[in-house]
């Protein structure tokens, strides 16, 4: 299939289910007192957000029940044993623990702007968006309880829930500590990339099979798929960042060069004899040039970290494809295929 | 039974059994990596504290099981259905909680000790302190995920945990909200101390019993007995700061006057007309007069506000040790009584 047909599949199946997620979302987290507080952790979640992780739930869910997606209520859905399940509530927590942990992280790096509109902690105070992060925190534990599921399905899927955040909260301290650490592997690389950014995904993808009562070995694999396509989603972004024109990307292309991040490519160049820190001497975005940008580019490409950045994407992705055939072959999870071909194919 | 010997009780109980809890907090909560993270996570838990949540905990299961004090393995507690429980796993959670609330409520109000260190925004930096009371925050549900109850057992005290953690956001938001409105009320007072403080001596009390498969009753009358001892401890706690000589409260008597804090105190004097705000001149406690103090403490006097405090702490008290008359008659039900009696009696 085409890129441009796999990519129509997956927002099609996003646009979907965009405005069941975001009611879910309105109903399992409303406004409630003190105000002040539930607005800041709301604020972010109203302000909009792809929806591709709560998507990638509700299809896992159609994949592991073998039902054609969209035919079953997601908050009933049919398990492997006999009650209903609020997999929609599943779905809803985790997408209220990434609005957590991007709120946290807005403070820890003091950046300005998310989704368009400022930062929590700039648009109320730190001090709020501290409280609002820990709101959200509970909540999400809150509502991942009142899925329905057997208590045996409804307790792993809280551990799963807990072991996820923590795998997350170091994954946030490793990319800390790559910031000073001189000689960071790239396997020590991928693997924090793997705690900040892909368990969530990972649990997106496997939570709703521990739910509906799955075995363990299609659990793991959704969550391996998970792992592995939201690694790959990472790395394309560090490429997207060096190759895609700075009005599409939305921000100045090569900006990661410029504020010296480490990225596979940034580590891969190092490891070829590439100056990196170097190849550009601007140190903000703004006094950057477009003609400095392409020269370290042309600079990664000599060194053929572009191509390996490209290469361990497409390698994981295909990785992640493959996880999925312990699943049954049905619609559902030929869009989790194409959800991982999009995670890499994306423009920007 | 005299003052003297309910302290002594209560103390001789927490005594014999810190060693064992301070064992498990660092079984459950191993040093691990990254490890400026870990470290950061676990300083104010060495750095101590009294351990008398933890000892509510274990108290608790041992009324609940009805078994003498320190005669059962904590790690493999008697439930009153087939499986033995680790309800010292209960215990620590719940200390682990405690302790992210700690590390987080310093960097919000700015304070540079806790428990006579540095706070951990200060031995680090305020990013680490955030991600380390982040990961404090999923450890503690990972823990409590890892008692062994039945199923159905498990995923309640999961529950109960994650409302606590919200109602303690919403404590303190309350609190932050009190310090610029003008009109708080007692009730509302009361509501916001029950929420940021006492919710957490709820959730130590009955967290036991509901892994324990205690019935409804039980569990809500200890959780009752929580939240009416731990907000009569914190309104003694105001109470304490006018009426005990600033070398035995490690800190400037009065200086709650002199911040202008919301207390049950400066609330119900504002209603008997006392210009609360203008007791005392000052306005940081170093600059403040024993003898303004004292003059402050007669005028509160005089306008029956300590003593409707007390009163309120005494009441308070009566009431929580009357919830425990559903439990069954033993050692460990009469040394609750004794810590709710000693919350209020304590000298500082």
């Amino acid at each position: 299939m085409s890129q441009d047909a796999t990519e129509e599949r997956v927002l099609g199946a996003v646009d979907e289910r965009r405005e069941l997620i975001n009611a879910a979302i309105d109903e399992d987290l409303p406004m409630a007192e003190p105000e002040r507080l539930y607005e800041a952790a709301r604020y972010l979640l109203e302000a909009g957000g792809k929806r591709l992780r709560p998507t990638v739930s509700l299809l896992a869910a159609e994949a592991v029940a073998d039902v054609e997606p969209l035919s079953a209520d997601y908050r009933a859905f049919p398990s492997l044993y006999d009650d209903p399940v609020d997999v929609m509530a599943a779905a809803v927590s985790l997408e209220v623990i990434q609005s957590f942990t991007l709120i946290h992280d807005d403070i820890m790096d003091d950046d300005d702007l998310r989704r368009g509109v400022p930062a929590v902690h700039k648009a109320y105070d730190t001090e709020t968006a501290i409280l609002a992060g820990d709101t959200l925190y509970s909540k999400a534990f809150e509502i991942m309880g009142e899925t329905g599921a057997r208590a045996e399905n409804g307790l792993e899927a809280m551990r799963m829930l807990a072991s996820t955040c923590t795998r997350i909260c170091e994954g946030q301290a490793l990319d800390v500590q790559f910031e000073t650490q001189g000689d960071v592997e790239p396997d020590e690389y991928l693997e924090m990339v793997e705690f900040k950014t892909a368990v969530l995904y990972g649990a997106a993808a496997a939570t709703p099979a521990v739910l509906l009562g799955a075995d363990d070995e299609v659990v793991d694999a959704l969550y391996r798929y998970g792992i592995d396509s939201g690694s790959a989603f990472q790395i394309q972004d560090d490429v997207l960042d060096l190759t895609v024109p700075s009005d599409k990307l939305g921000k100045q292309r090569g900006s990661d060069l410029v504020e010296e991040k480490e990225t596979l490519i940034a580590l891969h160049a190092r490891q070829q004899g590439v100056d990196v820190d170097g190849l550009v001497a601007a140190t903000v975005p703004e006094e950057v040039t477009e003609r400095e940008i392409d020269e370290a580019v042309n600079e990664l490409e000599a060194a053929g970290s572009i191509e390996f950045a490209r290469g361990k994407a497409r390698d994981l992705t295909e990785q992640a494809k493959g996880r999925l055939e312990v699943l049954p072959d049905n619609e559902a999870r030929r869009l989790l295929e194409d959800v991982a071909d999009y995670l890499i194919t994306r423009g920007y």
